[in-house]
């Protein structure tokens, strides 16, 4: 589908899909991937831009055969930010409206109203404020909700309370009803969320990570799920994915699982953004979501 | 906590609790009411006007206890609206980021990424265009869903397909991905989604029900999820309340109970209109939420 959707947006270049550009190899100069076998961008001696079809760059940082020179550029919102919105709302309302606890309920077959709790009353923090978690602030605080958020670096967003640091961290996380780690995975952020950060969560709190794995330690919130002091955890991203078979999120009561799905890359919207960045690229024009491989993102 | 509120609010009335009330019977001319035991009302020889603290009053007006010339008046909205959208936003957020079928794939262990919905690809339909409904309209139709509504009599509201009549309903289930019930219980809208109308929603529709309980065929229902025509059925409202032990709804895997706290009233937004209308009624004006017994809402 990309391969068509390029070719409708850049008539003006030349756009290869895979095996062709294998054989023009000395030619490509600019790749757009997503999960690329090991290797594969040694075999492009002139490649000067690789485009990431996601937001998280994290894997491509990693890799050995992407030599300095190469920019790397990732997807900004893409359609993902809507659905980033989506699944972090599924998972305040499931907080919301108990409905964790109407399922306990409804497996015993007891029928026990609770009081609904308001979105006026209740706190949400957002750890990421990138693309994807301003969105997220504003629509949330849009909807009425106390939206608190918090960034490697200060921010001002409309209708939300920004911190940073690590002390602003602490206080936040003391602050919380329901946490959102829309973080990318970087040195800084790995296990920002390790045993002691996780039990400053008041009782009763509720985490979603539709950022990256590597955020929580993962043991330390297995911990606290089997303690019952957090009331579950959504968890879109896991340190090994797929999760492994026979991992004890698996068959948690208090754990809501799904593959690596909250914020899938929308192909229209990437197009478009791929497009007038290469564009941007060959008029010698800043590209948008370049990477700075020292911050990671 | 309502007679409290109801003390500020109206501080030139004399309110009465329980059994202060009983003491005073001959004095009583408005009640405030929800669930009153049979038999209560008929106390009260100068009772004028029972507010009922909900915005169903299909039990009122079965009552033999209520003279003709009592006038009933519900709520309209007071907190109820917004918990409403919330309710059928949970549901369809359930639908459309397929959250039954990651919860099955949960229990095998199962990692397989599905593509994901957009809002624009979602037909949803809401059966009540009253308060409530056209409250959930107007706010789903804003987040990007296509919204048709259905009622009675013809409505218009602004980004809503809205049709009505008989012919109207059974075409617009046949366009229905989700369907939300938020019709009151008449007699005309007994079973009216009954086992001929239900098997016109598409393979794979989902039904939300936060209206009453009355309005669908539940042994229908079953049949639909029974044979998986279905992706789920959440249910707030049941032909008997609470859901009987032992009901198949309990156990069924296709099926999301709540118990009957879809929109729950808030006392303080609903005590504010209570005062508005008593206002309203000594000075001889049209109430808001007057209830037409012939229509019966």
């Amino acid at each position: 589908i990309y391969l068509r959707l390029l070719r409708d947006a850049l008539p003006e270049w030349e756009i290869l899909g895979w095996p062709d550009a294998a054989e023009a190899a000395d030619a490509v100069t600019h790749v757009a991937a997503w999960g690329a076998p090991p290797g594969f961008f040694a075999r492009f001696p002139h490649l000067q831009v690789v485009f990431n079809l996601g937001a998280g760059v994290d894997s491509l940082l990693q890799r050995d055969d992407l030599a300095a020179s190469v920019r790397i550029v990732r997807l900004l919102d893409a359609g993902m930010a809507q659905q980033m919105t989506e699944y972090c709302l599924y998972g305040l309302l499931h907080y919301q409206r108990a409905m964790d606890i109407y399922r306990r309920q409804q497996q015993a077959e007891q029928w026990t109203p609770r009081d609904a709790r308001r979105a006026n009353n209740l706190r949400v923090s957002i750890l990421g404020l990138g693309e994807l978690g301003q969105r997220v602030a504003g629509d949330l605080s849009g909807m009425g909700y106390v939206v608190q958020g918090w960034s490697r670096r200060a921010r001002q967003i409309e209708g939300v309370d920004c911190r940073h640091g690590e002390a602003g961290l602490d206080q936040l996380l003391m602050e919380t009803d329901v946490l959102f780690c829309l973080l990318p995975a970087t040195q800084d952020t790995r296990h920002l969320l390790d045993a002691r950060r996780l039990a400053l969560l008041p009782e009763g709190a509720a985490i979603i990570n539709g950022g990256r794995g590597s955020l929580i330690d993962e043991d330390a919130l297995l911990a606290l799920l089997d303690g019952e002091s957090l009331r579950f955890a959504m968890l879109d991203v896991f340190a090994v994915e797929p999760l492994p078979s026979g991992h004890p999120f698996w068959k948690h009561p208090r754990v809501i699982i799904t593959p690596h799905v909250a914020a899938d890359t929308v192909p229209a919207d990437a197009v478009a953004q791929i497009a007038a960045n290469l564009r941007k690229h060959a008029a010698r024009l800043p590209m948008d979501g370049g990477v700075d491989r020292l911050l990671g993102y």
